[in-house]
């Protein structure tokens, strides 16, 4: 070690301490990385994905680091009891890294009280993206979203690309596409230039983001959360700053909900204004492209872009329903009512949503029903093919009966009238998700039903919806939503940078 | 600020210290960012690319960060002299990072003695890619090379794209390749899986990787230093671990050098040997494809499937030229002189190489005929499309005379007679360039010229060459190099590994 910084001689039981964190590192010694780690609340741990603060939520995370050996080691002693050890590492896998510790000496032996911890970037991060170029397709020269630049989820056709739609089987028996959707010809004619093809979970069917086969893209709003799906990949790319328009799909929330997780803007238009043309379906009744960015204000120049005009209807009253607000999570909610009363006049209205349950239920039995419709064929054998959770809904979906779908469809309609009746020529406000991203693992499908509550509201209108970026208390990214009736995306996009 | 860590006051000046470094950040005040860095040898400064030490070596590289703002900070007080302050950043581009600074109080004020910087990783390095994959093209499910994976220098045919010669004019113009390059195809019938393309100096015709359009790909093992050229993306990109195998050409050093460089493997077969089909051309006399790796022994492998059988041809005598030992500077020859005082018996012999400098020069005059030959016809009225280093060599190409051409050409076969005869069966060892990575800028025109003088034997010998990493006291690579007779290249593949 070469000893830096102010004079002083390295205290006694520091290079031990900082060889045993070596040690257990190589070792995947958990157990001795946590006890080395400084307790308590003030603790810090940062790499590529996130800072963290104290050590209950840094011990989950420690000894999960690639292969690597220290190549250098610089050591500025502070006082008698504090230095920082500076290391270079070469990995296994080839590059360098960098390790900051501040060590501190404590009745119980040397521990680390912050840690700064660079990996080289791998060439491409395929938990958010499947292929990148510089850039894959080039924008027009001239147009109103030059400069821009487009995450596309893997479920839109891009010429000379394969469709790979989440899952490894379906892309290596994938064709290569000879010509983009429709969307994406747009956004290229209209200057915006395709940076690549970003990861979608399986066939689009998820609201979490935790792709089982190519893992979970980063949400570097919230560290180690899940960055929402199922348009995870744009989502994260935009969070990134990989992209700024990440083009993505939402048949039950699949926009929006990333958005929210990751405080982006998300839109999803009315049902069948925007050209489905080249996009894989999951559900046609309710499948649309939709689209996120880190301002309200592009969301609206891609609406300018892909959206007609508007029908000429007036009227832009901001309605507030006690019992969707209550579907959220008390902090997702406060984000939510101060947020409301920032903007001043908005109606406090209840409305009959006793049926809600039920028609959550037809949304979700009908979804299912055009899911196997659409995909049963080539799944039929290859369910194994499938991470868990989306096999499970899958092969739920093989086994709606005709008729329950029927019914569940009638169910669909009713709903779409009675919820078009209330809304009127109104903007609903409401809670995007019922809650801040959850962590990956247990509960995250409590989570989805408690969501689906509230996303399925655009699909069954068929109405446009955009959710605007807010925090928590905790800092953590939630979103408001605004609904606008059916063939009024323009307009819900003004106002969503109007009130931003 | 949260304080953390002992619960020190935050001392005085130091939330002033911080602000002060964050306006200058801001301000691009480079002269006040020097002087809150701390004198001397011992600061440090890590980012992406690297770990410098000493305020000499950090204080060119201020004010370089993307424009960002400060989300969260966290302050440890170690000692009412010193405090560490880590704060996350958000960039204007997107994305979150985090930076680590250790302050000290001196009689001047608060210095920063070290500091550790991340920022957001792009989707692509596009100093080091033009696109990645995940994979671009898998291999074979079975073969020699399955788990490895190649960065293909941006001269090779890959089906589905196009070739872009380090050059955005010619990439604008270039087709879709329908098919893949020969040795593209071997590899991945051998079972290694394409990453990407990877950048080029602008047709292959440089030493130094400073590509004018795309930027100078990093060099992890000597920061800040110029990575090598022409292969100078693939070169990065196995040093950053991105890929495994970097597939370039080597005309004049194009493999060698970036190898030496970077401390890696680097090896240029016999002339002839492995097929140059659906390769761009620089000069065909000399051109060559070439292989870089992290080890010896998988550059053996790649040549186990690309090389045809050797010659039955005995002897690998080792023999040291201290001509060519001078021909280096002081640190690179020390290094080779220590690698060769290890390997035990090693010939020194002198060699007449009175006419070194005109077969040097002759090898250059007959090289640029051959380029203005291939490439004058595309670049004659588009020479202002060339960064300025590659277009002054075109532009010098462009005035060669066919006598004088047909001159060198002479000079060139003699040349090759004289040195195979003074060769034989034994293998040459010499330094593979002249110097370790010098830093961009002023300069790297000397050096090119040094370093031609050795790497230009092996294409005048049209002989296989392979270059092996060592390092300078200094801790800097560079590289010794073993030539044999044209048509040993498995033979010396063998050695390499052997003398590992």
């Amino acid at each position: 070690m070469s000893t830096g910084g102010p004079a002083l001689p390295v205290p006694p039981g520091l290079v031990e301490a900082f060889r045993a964190w070596e040690q257990a590192l190589t070792a995947g010694d958990t157990e001795t990385l946590a006890q080395l780690t400084a307790p308590g609340s003030s603790t810090l741990r940062g790499d590529a994905d996130g800072l963290l603060v104290g050590h209950d939520a840094i011990a989950p995370t420690l000894g999960t680091e690639p292969a690597r050996r220290v190549v250098q080691t610089h050591v500025q002693v502070t006082d008698p009891d504090h230095a920082l050890v500076v290391a270079v590492t070469e990995l296994a896998r080839g590059g360098r890294g960098q390790q900051s510790q501040l060590w501190a000496r404590t009745p119980e032996g040397w521990r680390l009280t912050a840690a700064h911890v660079s990996t080289p970037a791998p060439a491409l991060d395929t938990r958010v993206w499947r292929v990148v170029g510089d850039p894959l397709v080039p924008g027009a020269t001239a147009g109103p979203l030059v400069g821009e630049t487009v995450a596309v989820k893997d479920v839109f056709a891009v010429a000379g690309q394969k469709v790979g739609a989440g899952n490894p089987a379906w892309e290596a028996a994938a064709p290569v596409e000879r010509a983009d959707a429709t969307v994406v010809d747009t956004l290229v004619e209209a200057g915006a230039a395709i940076t690549g093809i970003a990861r979608t979970d399986e066939f689009a069917w998820s609201l979490g983001g935790t792709n089982h086969h190519y893992g979970t893209p980063p949400n570097p709003r919230a560290p180690r959360r899940v960055p929402g799906g199922s348009s995870n990949g744009p989502a994260s790319a935009v969070s990134l700053g990989h992209a700024t328009i990440g083009l993505g799909t939402d048949t039950a929330g699949s926009t929006r909900v990333p958005a929210a997780y990751q405080g982006l803007t998300g839109f999803r238009p009315t049902h069948g204004t925007v050209p489905m043309h080249g996009v894989m379906a999951l559900a046609p009744s309710f499948d649309t492209v939709g689209w996120m960015t880190r301002s309200p204000t592009l969301a609206r120049d891609v609406g300018e872009v892909l959206l007609p005009p508007d029908a000429a209807v007036d009227g832009s009253d901001l309605v507030v329903v006690p019992e969707l607000l209550a579907a959220a999570e008390p902090d997702v909610r406060a984000a939510v009512e101060t947020w409301v009363a920032d903007q001043g006049l908005v109606v406090r209205e209840g409305w009959p949503l006793g049926e809600l349950a039920s028609w959550v239920r037809a949304f979700g039995t009908w979804q299912a029903w055009e899911a196997w419709s659409v995909r049963g064929g080539w799944l039929a054998d290859r369910l194994d093919t499938l991470g868990a959770d989306v096999r499970t809904r899958f092969r739920h979906a093989a086994s709606v009966e005709k008729p329950d779908a029927d019914a569940a469809y009638d169910v669909v309609q009713t709903a779409r009238q009675r919820l078009r009746d209330l809304l009127g020529d109104r903007v609903l406000v409401l809670p995007t998700a019922s809650s801040v991203a959850p962590f990956p693992g247990a509960g995250v499908q409590a989570v989805r039903d408690a969501t689906l509550r509230l996303t399925c509201l655009a699909p069954l209108l068929g109405a446009p919806a955009v959710s605007l970026p807010l925090a928590t208390r905790d800092g953590l990214p939630c979103g408001v939503s605004l609904l606008a009736a059916p063939g009024r995306d323009r307009a819900l996009l003004d106002l969503a940078v109007s009130l931003s």
